[in-house]
């Protein structure tokens, strides 16, 4: 470890590892480059940031980089001061002639998983939940989040300085119509709302009498002086082993059906799509692979990357071929204006796009034609190659989690008896050893989420992340809930189990069982073409609702190939939904049941839509599920007196499945627990 | 009978009579009274309409009356030339410089029955569906019909003149784009489409490079010289002992809503609603009591009621009371304009009011407020006194259904087997039959619509209306499906049967038998509050979906209290739907399946929405459904095997429900017949 940081000396033996290494870079360049990797999650492989600097860095390289990675990175961050930066924000919306902003959790591409550098409302409020807002007035600031944050926005945020709304039951367009005082400008980065929103935010402001004004400059980030820059991390191929398909041919078939739709150009803004379009993959943020950036599909298949030139190893651009030419990120609004004076037909999603590109197409000339992100449903369509990767990635995950439920069915009880000074297995080892057993596999990357690892009463969190302060032990006689997936380059794994330590109650089993019979009716569900995931999500309802139960949550969301673990366009759910479940279409089959401040429990798997064998007298074509999930359902929660023969067939011909894929790739005492986990429920 | 007809001794003959009757008529205004009678439908009695010459008019005032109704109805219209009546209409077209003209099957209220007045397009092209449009160019004409009406667009129309075409498959924006002529003015009348459906057509017309023009003065109006005039129907209290609730009550309580949704006044299009509102029952229209009118419902409560005063039968003035002002129909125009001039905010449905009212609103100066029609939700949960009003008229329809079943079970038998000369019962005869045993009821006042009665392949067309050229004999071995209802004054039915005519084979009863568990999951279906009926739909299907098959129709409509047949806002179909079941709704349960060419099926029970009785372990509150039909399901067609014990257990119970209610009804032939009929299937 060098002593002195960043002298001449150190950037001159940097240097020559980096022309031996053949790098693109040099020492500065590095120094340049460093804060945006910094900015991008760390990721599965800290050092996996270094492919940028060179296809195979020596061991000296390595160091080196290493070391400057430190250097820039600084020490530890300071105590924040939400008052301080509160009132630099509200300083700054004087300066502009501003009487209030409106801070989303949302980055330009409205994405689930923030960079550091659009974590706005966490830098502003403190609070960090995934979905939220914050209005600043003059002389008041509320935050807003859904029934999910309640109380971790007590705990995180100084409501001194922010009023806590509950985002459902108090909107912001309600509060903003109260409290704008008439005549004021409410101020709105246009990059982070869409449309949508933006028509909201208006009406409330007008209600208000006052005014609501795009604000392309951002006033918090100018007021925001470390404010982490955009992310830099590799971006990567994915190749045609894992793709299955051609990013030319793709662009052809999403091309044709942008003409079919009268619109000359589509400009991409999800990453997600823009990733499997070129297939490409990136670190940008957290548990997904996705690279930030922009795109401009044209009607003849060619494709505009906006995307930072240092994010590509070298290679890539042999890889994109002639159909995709890079331009950077800023040059979008000048393409924009382009197609707008040649007075094209551009298409944009105001679902999700960031409200800034109607405005500029608009203004440019162009004719917006408001439509469907046109590569989301052939995305969420995998292909033979991508199926039968994700088959291969599950079998790899279910024999993690096996060996993970075969540990945790001795340590946990055997803990929780006694043998542990801390009381019993902590929810955060637990998580952090599923992690273990995840990450010697083949192709495993990352996680695709952060591990739901809830014992007792915090299992009846749907979304609980545990943390030191809320971490339970696992005792006896309670549920623990386990919700996690993986990320691999041949597939996205997710997957819930819940288990008992110990011996579970009657009315544990009971309803464990009717969440179960909801998940077998899904999974045997058959259904013709053309149906939706709204109309099977009362099929995983049916047995709670017999007992006056029911489950706050959708039923199932769709899943990328080695992409995001929700993605649309398809789901399962009770909120109406006009998309047909298509075959090649992943999604979750998670019915679940709560009982607040005792016990949660899900069961999810994921399925895949394929097309069922024709049966005699079959007059249509239909479609059924195939379980792409590999892992044992607790039998100590099963009450079989609830169940008909035909469930107990399922079960029992899953469980096979499981112990025949699993055995194979798991040690002889895994496999010796795996063969009583899986022993048939039938007579 | 007078041997001369309209001469001064009979109208001083009848003036004579009107005066000792009290009538505010003399003979001149009953003379001009008529054409508008005549343009109304007879409905279940056909001299209804003399209560609005007198309240209780004397045996000699009726005799004159009906004589001259018969006298001013003159001779059988002459038959139809469709060729002169498009030429006449393209002359019109032509001088009023339109390039086309769009005719479609509706009228003002974008209601489900037309009156005469409004069947411009069986007036134009000879097709009488109940959907469907025309459109006329100079050079070409199209009509446009869904599936249901392929076949009966090819008999009723002449394709020389119009191009028959698929609404669905080759729909009207697609027509208007390719043949509208490139600078052509495609006119619309605004009274007869949704703004909606103007945005489409607008839209179509651009593409074309034509522009879209508003006809206020319907130009197919000025060449159709015998157009009948609106029709003119006594408009009578529906008294509390049916309703349930004052109308001022209900109209403090919209009124309410209205203000709560931030409006100060609404236009009301929907007939039904009005008659809700208003405590009132017309019939300008078949099958549903309807007074066609408008209103406009002002944040105080009041209402100024767009009436014609002839159609209030006598005494109707003071059951209305003093919040209702009654206003000549042609004078909405003025009172929008006023409600424009004073800057309101009015609320009126786009999916339901005419074009016209918003173009009108617009143009005034006020605020149209789009929303939902305000009276749809509160009429559709009915209150104490109509639910015990429908389970009163469902045991009286039920007992009359009970006595033509069993009539059927040895009528139509016997006479398939050799007795009838004709080969067997015909549908025409038997809907009659049916008919006639509704007719004795008390509170019987029409149908609720016309009767489907379809032997064998035409059971299968779910939509099917007999007619002579149509009608098939029942014959053996085959199946009968018959779906009718009644209008009763204290609630309005709708059932169907399908019943085997001698000994059904495997596959019908197999099928029927699915159809029948899609029919129990709903009768039987417990569920949260905040559930739609788009969620429940699959229960009806899942049996089906297992075989293969499927139907292509909604699972269940709404149903009115005497009033439409088919209401809205709430469904049981997979078309999604936000509207969550409430208890007091009514709805329709009715499965099917449909074999083309061969036979079809279908069950079909009306249900109201109930709170469900608490079970121990309940967590939500929890709805269900209570079964209101009363009338044995055909047991030759259920196979036991594929029912599960609780299905059975439903069935059995239904049917002795049936049983206990009808057989103090019924005649004791039928009462034996009802004993057998419902049997329990269980040991």
């Amino acid at each position: 470890m060098p002593d002195r940081h960043g002298d001449d000396r150190d950037d001159e033996v940097l240097n020559d590892l980096l022309i031996q290494a053949g790098s693109r870079f040099d020492a500065a360049g590095v120094r340049e480059l460093l804060p945006g990797v910094l900015a991008a999650p760390e990721g599965g492989d800290a050092e996996a940031w270094m492919a940028l600097i060179a296809e195979a860095p020596s061991d000296a390289l390595r160091g080196a980089l290493r070391a400057l990675r430190v250097e820039i990175a600084g020490g530890p961050a300071a105590e924040a001061d939400h008052a301080a930066r509160l009132a630099a924000l509200r300083a700054e919306l004087g300066r502009r002639g501003l009487g209030g902003f409106a801070v989303p959790h949302a980055d330009e591409h409205q994405g689930e998983y923030l960079p550091l550098r659009a974590e706005r409302l966490a830098w502003l409020t403190g609070f960090t939940g995934s979905a939220g807002i914050a209005l600043v007035l003059a002389d008041e600031a509320a935050v807003f989040a859904d029934g999910r944050y309640t109380l971790q926005v007590q705990t995180q945020v100084d409501t001194a300085l922010f009023a806590a709304q509950h985002l459902i039951e108090q909107p912001t367009a309600a509060w903003i119509a109260a409290h704008l005082p008439a005549g004021a400008k409410l101020g709105y980065d246009p990059w982070l709302h869409t449309e949508i929103q933006v028509a909201g935010l208006r009406t409330a402001a007008e209600k208000a009498g006052g005014e609501l004004v795009a604000c392309p400059d951002n006033p918090l980030d100018a007021v925001w002086s470390d404010q982490p820059p955009p992310p830099i991390a590799p971006i990567m191929a994915h190749p045609l082993d894992f793709a299955g398909r051609a990013s030319a041919e793709k662009r052809g078939e999403v091309a044709e059906a942008l003409r079919a739709a009268g619109a000359e150009a589509a400009v991409l803004t999800l990453p997600d799509s823009i990733a499997w379009l070129l297939n490409v993959r990136g670190g940008d943020v957290a548990c997904t692979p996705l690279a930030l950036s922009f795109a401009v599909l044209h009607g003849d298949a060619t494709v505009e990357w906006f995307v930072d030139r240092r994010k590509l190893v070298p290679g890539l651009d042999a890889h994109l071929g002639n159909g995709v030419s890079l331009r950077a990120p800023d040059e979008l609004g000048a393409a924009l204006d382009i197609l707008g004076q040649a007075g094209k037909r551009v298409l944009a999603d105001p679902a999700s796009a960031a409200a800034w590109v109607f405005e500029r197409l608009r203004a440019a000339g162009a004719s917006p034609v408001e439509g469907v992100e046109p590569c989301q449903l052939p995305k969420a369509k995998k292909n033979e190659v991508e199926l039968a990767g994700t088959r291969r990635a599950h079998r790899r995950d279910g024999a993690s989690l096996g060996r993970f439920l075969a540990w945790l069915a001795v340590e946990a009880p055997a803990r929780a008896e006694g043998g542990d000074p801390a009381g019993g297995l902590g929810e955060i080892e637990a998580a952090e050893r599923l992690l273990e057993f995840r990450r010697g596999n083949e192709n495993f990357r990352d996680l695709s989420f952060d591990t739901i690892s809830g014992a007792g009463p915090n299992g009846a969190l749907p979304h609980y992340r545990v943390t030191p302060e809320s971490e339970r032990r696992l005792g006896l006689g309670e549920l623990y809930l386990v919700d996690s997936g993986g990320q691999y380059l041949d597939g996205t794994t997710d997957v819930t189990r819940t288990v008992a330590i110990g011996a579970p109650s009657a009315e544990m089993r009971e309803r464990f069982t009717r969440v179960l019979k909801g998940h077998i009716a899904i999974a045997t569900a058959r259904f013709p073409r053309g149906t939706t995931g709204s109309q099977l999500d009362t099929l995983a309802r049916a047995a709670l609702w017999q007992a006056g139960l029911d489950f706050d949550h959708g039923t199932g969301h769709g899943v990328g190939s080695y992409l995001g673990v929700h993605e649309g366009p398809q789901r399962i759910s009770k909120v109406p939904n006009t998309v047909a479940l298509e075959p090649g279409m992943i999604v979750s089959n998670e019915p679940g049941y709560y009982k607040e401040g005792a016990y949660g429990i899900r069961i999810e798997n994921l399925v895949a839509v394929i097309e069922d064998e024709a049966r005699p007298g079959d007059e249509r074509p239909m479609l059924a599920f195939e379980t792409l999930t590999l892992a044992p359902i607790d039998l100590s929660l099963v009450e079989p007196a609830l169940l008909t023969s035909e469930e107990i067939a399922w079960l029992d011909a899953y469980h096979a499945r499981v112990r025949e894929a699993l055995a194979p790739l798991v040690d002889e005492a895994t496999a010796k627990w795996l063969e009583a986990a899986t022993r048939p429920v039938a007579g």
